[in-house]
């Protein structure tokens, strides 16, 4: 008789419904077809419940998302997601040919780190009465650089025509862009993928307007 | 008589002595035994020679690094720096272990994604006179979050006893640090590994001070 190792608990995830990061993993979940737990962290109720002492045993940072895995807690969410493309079997999220690899990897940290920590909320708060056009100006100035290079990349999606990790850091950004009015119709390699990512289901069971601690009124 | 495929150009490195980001790349080139061509890009001259037409065709996103690797090219950092790993020999900069490998990354991307863009030229430039208090306050926010997690992780270095990218990017987050007067001693694992890896010759070799585009009141 032999012990069954594949037997698990399921990741749980903290995370917050509107969070583009938090998204992002729950993509790479559904993509993956992981089944995984979650566990809201409201980052507006009580002044931020990120700001727990409780919470940041689990992330330092006193961000969203965290992941516990495999008897770990990891954060940042590109670790995460390799994490998981790493040790799960389903569609990959990184293409096997290095340069492809590379260039998922470019894309997805220009949002990751060009973009998305501009107009995180704890930097937002921190600019106060300006935090709309500081955030446009940003989200602007990472999009007119991403349009040409994607423009280059992209078949059906951002790299060729297989799904990625840049694909999954592309859609909550756009989501992102469209909270603070950014006119994502001046990028039209960008609206067309992302109008692409949208019709598949990995993309939309994750949506912001599906997720448990989504409020009713923002519920689809 | 067969064709040698090892006859490839030398890569080309656009970065600026001072790029913490550019430093990543140099640390990573010198790890691995890789001999590569700079072409100094002034962040400051002329207002940014990133700024032009030129370099904007390499890099859209006005930053630098942007490096010609293998007939194409790359910018991010750790984009690059991973695609030096996956295609050259000598040690490896991503432990074998898929946690430990997670590691690596998140603290990577506590780094790149969570500290440096927010004390980055094009962002201080727009907070303008208060800067100094806007990068300390950040540098600050993130090494206190990235204190507790190297008390857990690390060993010689970052992560366990071998070199890593989590190395390749805390050394020339510690020398902005301390460019922009943060006290480095209230985090003494991140001090200690600083101390650490400043030993190794490939973190010297690569450091601003050493650099062609050098100021000569800047060399050592």
């Amino acid at each position: 008789m032999r012990l069954s190792l594949a037997c698990f608990a399921k990741p749980i995830l903290h995370g917050y419904f509107r969070s583009s990061c938090s998204w992002r993993v729950r993509i790479a979940f559904a993509l993956k077809g992981v089944e995984y737990d979650q566990l809201p962290v409201n980052l507006i109720k009580d002044g931020g419940q990120q700001l727990t002492e409780e919470y940041k045993a689990l992330n330092p940072m006193q961000q969203v998302p965290a992941v516990e895995i495999d008897g770990t807690t990891l954060s940042q969410s590109l670790a995460v997601i390799q994490y998981i493309d790493e040790t799960r079997p389903g569609p990959r999220l990184l293409p096997a040919d290095p340069k492809a690899r590379a260039q998922v990897r470019m894309i997805s940290d220009l949002i990751a780190s060009g973009i998305q920590p501009l107009q995180n909320l704890y930097v937002i708060q921190k600019i106060g009465a300006e935090k709309m056009q500081w955030s446009q100006h940003f989200i602007d100035r990472g999009f007119q650089a991403l349009e040409p290079i994607l423009k280059q990349t992209a078949g059906k999606y951002c790299v060729g025509d297989e799904i990625s990790m840049a694909d999954i850091c592309l859609v909550p950004q756009v989501y992102n862009a469209e909270r603070f009015k950014v006119d994502v119709g001046k990028y039209p390699t960008i609206k067309r993928l992302n109008e692409a990512l949208l019709e598949i289901e990995a993309f939309q069971v994750s949506h912001p307007s599906r997720q448990p601690d989504t409020p009713d009124d923002l519920r689809a």
